[in-house]
Order: structure tokens, then sequence, then C-alpha cells
């Protein structure tokens, strides 16, 4: 299995975030691109750098003036009055703003709340570098599934969260999705995401709702009390009945985790899915700071081998996981399951 | 002129406050209600205490859940683990969220994004005491209008900011439209909203949007990048043709915002008003800290004696303005103009 990865995606250093309404550290650290690049190194599995992508890449899934937006709002930020240091989004778009003729401002500080669901997901000097070098990193890794074959894209920042036009949870471009349209793109006539990091893949969900041809499946903490929290409920199945959410209560081990992935896995089978984009995140990790799941290493290693087990083309693109101590750990669990190394 | 306040109004202490992704101390600051207290005081116009607000009253503008949620926040707030001394609210249900089968969530961290638009409307131990009274000042004033007669509600929190199930910007129930529902639940068949706070009373329009019984007219600062940044455009105007938004460049004085407001006062006239609703925001003022608009104290005495002219019953309830030092001296510059003292 080849790996890619980006160096750029290093530069990315965000450090606003709220929790429980206090300004904490952001634990979305160039330190977990780290662990990871170190644990493929383990593995004899050192990834290659990928190119950067090409415009049209990222406009089959993200609107134009949104990538204009994370391109430029860094610069037009520091252009104000004695601005932070970082893109923070505050006053966010909701249904209200819309239902009575609301529109994207003109300025910078009203467009950082239009592009964004929550301050989650600053962004500072190199940010654009980064997440624009992490969905290069997801069309290397889907131009081999393309092939036939299978890949794994040390993606950073994280994608899932991301929608057509708005980021949110560390999340800016959608890697995964940028993966689905690729291979969509390559002549795939039915894609599979199957997401089994903690978080509702919300953003996925969102720009392939409507999408028969995509089949979306995310296996999740219950949303409830944890993000995204608006999504991620069973009901949500989506127009074409392409969308399955398997949202599981706090607590869930590895026994109820892998039943709720193989389900995923039979979703995928049943839906004829020529193709697999994983994402993959090691927060459902027992070890997790700010973790709802009790998954074990053992359980990533076996995640592995059963997502394996459907022998399609695939893009494992990674997501969250925040552990830097552990998740190198669970990255070579889960690619050893999987039979990659 | 009778003016009414309530002393729990005084409990609401909010400081959580973004500012260009930085954290600064929030201003809607019970100083700011002494301030008007005083200039009432020097008017001779000393408040009368409001009385607390029956549900009903509330219930025609806001949803029942939206209630439950302000009324119950913080003391589900405090149960969380190590939580901050304020609801805050971080992930918001963005148009994303609810296009794809997104629902308010169980829990309290993802209600208060629910029910908020943005992080500035913290709510502390005594808000919602505050938010509560100053609803019920508000219905005493347009008892009295509903009475033929004119009075002052000395309303604190503002409300133009808040839609009928979310709060944002210093903004939790929207005292205006309280006091709207109240003068047509009294009789009044068409009611104007004249609304010249600097920032467009978003809220405000969402609530009437489709109500052809209630013209709402705002005159506000371009909001391009100013708060709200979504609304408040000249375009919006509403499914019945009732809403009018009067946005002005940066650095407009008295000459022009003047003229904006007599186009305003022609509106209500041409809308056959039975009863007028005042939001009365002392931000237009050119020594406000965070202002666009350059308005004098002259300015303010034309704009009571202006709107006076209209001579309708009449609620003038109190929004936004937060220099503290000078306030309290355009109050008293207004209510002289309008004839009230």
């Amino acid at each position: 299995m080849r790996a890619f990865s980006h160096p750029d995606q290093l530069r990315h250093r965000p450090r606003f975030f709220l929790q429980r309404g206090q300004l904490r550290s952001n634990f979305e650290v160039p330190a977990r691109a780290e662990a990871l690049l170190a644990a493929l190194g383990r593995l004899g599995l050192t990834p290659e750098t990928a190119a950067l992508p090409a415009r049209g890449a990222l406009e089959a899934v993200h609107a134009p003036d949104y990538l204009d937006f994370l391109e430029g709002a860094y610069v037009a930020w520091q252009k104000l009055p004695s601005p932070g240091d970082e893109v923070v989004g505050n006053t966010h778009a909701t249904g209200d703003a819309l239902a009575n003729g609301g529109r994207r401002p003109g300025g910078i500080i009203g467009q950082a709340g239009w592009y964004t669901a929550d301050t989650s997901c600053p962004i500072g000097a190199g940010s654009w570098e980064a997440i624009h070098a992490a969905a290069g990193v997801a069309l290397a890794a889907a131009a081999e599934a393309a092939a036939g074959r299978q890949a794994y894209g040390l993606c950073r920042p994280p994608g899932h969260h991301a929608y057509r036009a708005r980021a949110g949870g560390h999340c800016y471009l959608n890697n995964a999705a940028i993966a689905v349209a690729a291979l969509r793109q390559a002549g795939a006539a039915r894609v599979a995401v199957l997401d089994i990091d903690s978080h509702h893949g919300n953003g996925t969900q969102g720009i392939f709702w409507e999408d028969a041809s995509v089949l979306t499946v995310s296996v999740h903490g219950d949303p409830s009390n944890y993000y995204p929290f608006f999504t991620g409920y069973a009901e949500e199945t989506g127009p074409a009945n392409t969308n399955r959410n398997l949202p599981l209560p706090a607590g869930t081990g590895d026994a109820a985790w892998l039943e709720a992935i193989a389900t995923g896995i039979e979703a995928a089978r049943g839906f004829g899915a020529e193709a697999l984009v994983v994402s993959l995140g090691f927060d459902p990790s027992e070890h997790e700071p700010l973790g709802l799941l009790k998954v074990t290493a053992d359980g990533f290693a076996r995640a592995g081998a059963d997502i394996a087990g459907l022998r399609l083309p695939t893009a494992i693109i990674q997501e969250g996981g925040y552990n830097v101590e552990v998740m190198g750990s669970l990255l070579e669990r889960f690619l050893t399951g999987w039979g990659a190394a």
C-alpha cells in the first residue's frame, strides 16, 4: 500500500479553541501528523509527497467563492484594525438569517462567520497551505484507488466536518469528499464512504445528501451531547436513502463499535460500491482526551481487517484523533490489521 | 410620558465577548441601565417598576422551547464537568445542518449553539431574571401605547437581534416584538416598528417577515462590515412588502441619518400604522466606541421631535448604545426633543 503526505500540512498551527465557554488550547496540532508519519515509518510505509491539487478537483466539491475565502482570509484579516492572529468566525449564518433574505457580506469579519459553523476552525498564517496540501494528499490516495489499488492519505487538517461552503470542527476542505469526487470522475459509478471517526461526518453527509451515486455511512458517538450536535441521528437517511448514521452511546467499546462498522460494511456491499473512501479517525480510542467511545488498539486492528475484507479499491483518508501519544500506534494496528504492512 | 424599568435588569452581567478573534470585555454592562436611569431622574421621569411578564405574552413572539432554554440554560450548564461561568454557544445551526435533517440536540452544549447565532449572548447567573424583566418593561410601555399614550421602556438587555427562537448580539428576548404583539393583541390593526439603533434590527425583521400587519423599518449602518452582516440590505422588503431597510455608509452624520428616519416616518404614515414601536439605540452616536455612524446629540434631539410628529400611540423600547458616559445625555436630548419632558 502506498501512503501520501505533504510537508506543508505542518504549517497549520491553530490556537483558538472554545470549550464550554472557556478558551483552551487547540489540540489539532502539527504533532498529530508527526506521530502518524513516525508510525508509517515504523511500518515501512514512509509516505510520498503528494502533488498540490488542481483547482478543478476542489471545485468538484467546494464552491468557488468559499475556496477564494479560505485562500485569502488570513491576508484580508490582517488588514483589519488590531486583528487577532487568526481568522475566527463568530456571527454565523443561521437558518433565520437565510430565511429572510440574508446574504454573504462583503467584509472579512462577516465572511468569517458566513463561511464557518463554529470557532473551531481558525485560519492563521500557513493554514491555507496546509489545507490545500491535505486535499492534494486525498487526491493522491484517490488516484491509487482509481487504479484499483488501496492507499492511505495522511491528511491534516481533517475534512469530514466541512460542507460545500462552510468550515467547522477543525475542518476546511472535505478531503474525503474530494477523494469521492475524483473517483466518480475517474469512472466509478458508485462510491461508498465509511466514516469511523468518533464524530458524525456531517460535512460529507451534507455534500452527498442528494447524490444517489454516493453512499455515506458514519459510525460515531451519539451527537446529542457531542459534536456536531445537530446531525448524525439515525433518521437522517437522505432523499435517495443513501445516507446511514450509526450513532453509539457514550462508553461504547470494541464489540458494539465493530458491529456498527460491520453494518456499514454490509451497506457498502449492498450498495454495490465500486470504490471505497474510509474516513479514519482515532478519536474513538479509549485514550482520547475528549472521548466518548472506548475502543481499544485491538478494536482498531480488527476494524482494519474487517473493512479490508470488502476488497474494494480504497482511499483511506485521515480525519481526527487527538491523543498524540497513542494515535501513531493505533494507525500501526489499523494498517497491520488491514494487511497493508 | 411614563417610563418603566425593573431592578432585576441589573442582574445580567455578561462577560464573554469576541472581537476580531480576540477575547474582550463585554460592554453590555449594568452601568448602561444606571446611566439611563440617572438621565430619566434628571428629566423628572423616574421610571415605575414594571410587572414581570406573563408567559403568554412571551409566547406571542417566542417559541416555548426557546423560552425554556433561556430560563434553564444556566443551571443545566453548571452541571457540566468544569463549565465556564457563562453559557456560551459555539457550534451554530447553519443552513447546512438544517438542510440535511438537522435537529435540536438533547444536551445543553449543543442547545447553546442551536439557540444562538454568535458568542455575544452569554447567559450567566441572573441573566434570565434580567431578560425576563426587560420583556415586562416592554409590555408596560406597550400597555401605555395600547391606551393611546406614549411611554418609554428602559429595557436591558436589548432585544432587536433576537429571533423567534435564537439569541444573538447581546439580545435574548425581542422586547420590541413583544411590545408589537401586545399592541396587536390589544386591537391595533397595523403596527409599525421604527428601529434607529445603529445595527440592523434583524430579529424584528425575521419575526414579522411574513406578517402584513406589521411594518418593520430599520435605519442602520451598512452591514457589509458591521453586525449583523448577513441582513439589513435594502433589497430585503419581505413577501408582503412590509420590511424596509435603510443602510447608511460608515461616517454618516446627522443630515443623512435624519433623512433616513424621515423616510421611515413616511413609511409608517403610508402604512396606516395605528401604533408605533421605536427601537431606540444610542450607538449611532459619534462617541460610540465601535461606532460606524457619526450622529450628534442635536441629531438625537431632532430624531425625537421628528418621530413624535407622527403623534401615534408609541412604545419607545431601549436597544443598544454602549458609551456609558454619553448615553444618558443622549436619552435626555431624545426625550426632550420628543416633548416628553
